[in-house]
């Protein structure tokens, strides 16, 4: 193996705003020699995702950032090339966290073995994966969907919120989404059976939501911020939930909006309507990865939770897909085909 | 009875900003004879509590204003002085919601009877009434204090405050005060038993809070908001709680501030630190009436849990009172003796 070239895309600086291609920079290399105890690792898909652009700031959060030239972290498919650990086999198709490159070693600790015949083995990044069970942490535990409740979700067309719409449908409620395009609003409805959809990018959203949602808004799953969350913040029902899961319109923010500081208008209403505001990372809550796998790949099965995925190949073309996933031009869970 | 003259204060005017004494007026009149099944109260201890500058204003909240020319409404105690009500006799005191008047009728329904033997009936308008209620709920169902944990309460002299902060001791908590000047301050530390005071009068409240709490904030009990906010939020924990009970610094707010926009701020640590704020009011948690009754008349009898009463003599003046108490002046519960 010791002649195998391995690429990888690195942090080359960190992004004032939006990310640059110039942010990244692919290295060509050697793959590494796995010791006693470890597999060598090779990458067959490689999962995008918003909360990276977190990983390339140098603020404090919930995760460390990337170092500037260190590889970009991020989920992936691999498959087990050379295995020097018992518990492995040359041929293994396992979920892992290899970053953005073609190899990577492991001492097998966070690997967790696939079945390619149970399911395509993308969707352990997707519907089965970290955005299929943020979907089903965040909406069951801090939505607590009840029938008959309004639910509204941002980034619907996107991994985490087609499933959060979906999972709300099979709750019982009344599910919108909010997403970006005539194309996506129609897949909503027309394909995955949310009731209504509101294309964010219309002028006149925030009155398409309120004719939408007559009896207010019971839940809203917060994926966006900015505009998004202006509009759906005066429909907000006493008692509503808003699990917080992402607030992608903010993350290449680089200061504060110059308008008035509406923090006691927010605090104002969480008092006077009882509202819950509660922010959550699906490690948060591990100890449901069972019930989760049980639930969703059920669902997907019996054809109840469907998904899509939004396939770039090559490796080389990793950053530029990112870069536009921020700008919403992906259209289902993004996914970057590293190995045909 | 029809001789008996009957003192009221109704709402002149809805304030703008600070309530002024014009935006009340004292009313004379005779009490009203009660009718079958009706019972006629006087009023002995009437309630003075923030939360009744939101009924002043005509912006919609979890309580239907008062109306102009409309007695103002509160908590009471009162004796009954006629009873046409099989349930109560001429003699029996009871906790009622009389308003800032010397008599009314009441149909029974709303009113309980008090044991003047069992504690001071002022006490059921304080610490074992709905401000207490409203820490012992709040702190436990939505701030869940675990043992070694930072809690810091606002408006820790108050009522409400003093009592989350001693509950927050029982459950072994680090417990923070933050109050308006020194001899609050002192009360907190050496009557109540917190283990520090801030006076957020002080130019350097923020960096004394910081200084004073090296691990974080785990639980913040909001009763304030404006500048007490503004210190405690960069210090809040991951999967630090918020119960957010009253706003009262931003009560008389005419506008947003002219500063830029922190709502993104806030939703971005919500996310990051995985927050949860949460509103509420005590009638939410209606139902561990029973449950708080015997805990904290358990742990007032045992010391364990202290109370401060600030006692006005005179309805005539109940406004003044009021207006200061949303100033801080009070020192304690505030009462308004009606009837010595």
């Amino acid at each position: 193996m010791s002649e195998t070239v391995n690429r990888r895309i690195v942090l080359a600086s960190r992004p004032m705003g939006e990310p640059q291609p110039s942010d990244f920079r692919l290295e060509t290399g050697l793959a590494p020699e796995p010791g006693d105890g470890q597999v060598l690792l090779r990458t067959l898909w490689l999962s995008l995702d918003p909360y990276m652009r977190g990983r390339m700031s140098a603020a404090k959060s919930y995760a460390k950032p990337v170092l500037i030239d260190d590889v970009m972290t991020g989920g992936t498919v691999n498959e087990v090339v050379v295995s020097r650990h018992p518990a492995f086999q040359a041929g293994d198709i396992v979920l892992g966290y290899a970053g953005w490159q073609d190899y990577a070693l492991s001492d097998g600790s966070e690997l967790r073995k696939l079945d390619p015949a149970a399911a395509p083995v993308s969707t352990a990044l997707g519907v089965l994966g970290m955005p299929g069970m943020t979907a089903y942490t965040g909406l069951l535990t801090i939505g607590q969907p009840k029938p008959g409740e309004t639910l509204v979700v941002a980034a619907a067309a996107g991994p985490v919120g087609s499933a959060v719409g979906q999972i709300g449908k099979i709750k019982g409620c009344r599910v919108v989404g909010i997403a970006g395009g005539p194309g996506k609003c129609r897949y909503l409805v027309d394909e995955l059976g949310f009731d209504a959809a509101v294309d964010h990018r219309s002028p006149d959203m925030a009155q398409q939501l309120r004719d939408i949602c007559p009896n207010g808004v019971d839940i809203y799953f917060e994926n966006v911020g900015g505009a998004v969350w202006d509009a759906v913040f005066p429909l907000l029902n006493d008692f509503a939930r808003v699990p917080v899961c992402g607030l992608v319109a903010h993350y290449n923010d680089t200061g504060l909006p110059q308008e008035p500081d509406r923090t006691p208008l927010l605090m104002r209403a969480v008092l006077a309507k009882r509202l819950t505001l509660r922010g959550f990372i699906v490690s948060d809550f591990a100890s449901q990865a069972e019930m989760f796998q049980l639930d969703m790949s059920q669902w997907v099965r019996e054809g109840r939770i469907r998904y899509r995925e939004d396939v770039v190949d090559g490796l080389e073309n990793a950053p530029d897909a990112f870069i536009g996933m921020l700008k919403g031009r992906n259209f289902g869970k993004l996914l970057v085909r590293i190995t045909p």
